[in-house]
């Protein structure tokens, strides 16, 4: 069996314990020898494979208790894991949820890092910086690089901060771990979305069978 | 007398108390009839015009006390003017400055609005949508349209609020006047700039003339 969850920029896998990646772009030469149980965001990607018998959409199975009209799949995978908490998935954009008793309350979307680089970038040549990763958010910026980075950091982790209050913070996503550092109290689970689409897996194995 | 102040997107001009404004892609066919006093933070059109005797760059004369390295000539000219407040210059990018009893204290940079539903665009065609200028940032999102302007909208206020505390915040540029409405007891001075400019040239008139 192999696991698959497809976001705008890269396809990761999981079988026999190992994940790797893909591009979305190399997706289409992509010929799986086993059944995919995948969830996916990328509609053309979607399109793609849903009426491929190789590929099993588990978006169907993940219903979480929410009004917000349009939750992509990925987050109520993550929802579905925390019954109380913060759920932070750190990719190419950076999804904010938040549950208390198995009740998704809501939600925002940041851009990713990597895509608020390229937003100053096109801004002007001098705000073409790298990531100062060492960052002080504490203290405010005397130079521009850090000006920038402290921008692109400080919103994120403030935002967060205010969110969870005394709530516990579950971060994934590629820049799960780095983002993660900044709390005393997170988790980052680079595994949290697969192991939502094995629980789902384990938990509907009649139908899915 | 010609005021002018070239950013990264537009060139506003003061003549005759009445703003205008040009894209600076035009900027090359502009020939003005008389001296045009002006400050510059784009390198491409400094370079264009620093050796015309018809422009005369104000950059030279605004000295702010501070220890940032590389403060744009804009953000020196915005705190020329206040010798305590919070300074936000919301334009193709959002600068953020902070003055104590006439010293800069440091300050930070954000993407403008415009780049930031850019930079969503560009992750995903689903995170392509328009500013809910009217959205509560009280609230927690519950669509994808709310989810991504509480994203644009949360972090510039937040931080803003938090770094001023008890100061007052002066808002200026494209954006300014629509931010300055999440606040209480914020100003907008869409003159600002330009009154700074003026100042410099009273101040420095036996210099300048």
């Amino acid at each position: 069996m192999i696991l698959c969850d497809i976001g705008n920029t890269n396809a990761s896998f999981l079988q026999n314990g190992k994940i790797t990646h893909i591009k979305v772009s190399e997706f289409k030469n992509y010929k799986p020898n086993e059944k995919v149980y995948f969830i996916c965001v990328n509609e053309e990607i979607l399109r793609m494979i849903d009426n491929d018998e190789m590929f099993v959409n588990l978006e169907p199975y993940f219903e979480i208790d929410t009004i917000y009209q349009g939750l992509g799949v990925d987050r109520k995978a993550g929802c579905y894991m925390i019954n109380d908490g913060v759920i932070v998935d750190a990719g190419s954009a950076i999804t904010v949820d938040i549950m208390a008793n198995s009740l998704h309350l809501g939600g925002y979307i940041l851009p990713g890092i990597a895509s608020m680089l390229n937003a100053y970038k096109s801004i002007s040549p001098r705000l073409d910086v790298t990531l100062n990763s060492q960052i002080d958010i504490d203290a405010l910026p005397q130079k521009t690089s850090d000006a920038v980075s402290y921008g692109i950091i400080k919103p994120i982790i403030t935002l967060i901060s205010k969110l969870a209050g005394s709530k516990k913070v579950y971060f994934t996503g590629g820049d799960g771990d780095f983002l993660s550092k900044f709390f005393k109290n997170a988790i980052c689970d680079k595994m949290l979305i697969f192991r939502a689409m094995q629980k789902i897996i384990d938990e509907k194995k009649e139908i899915l069978k």
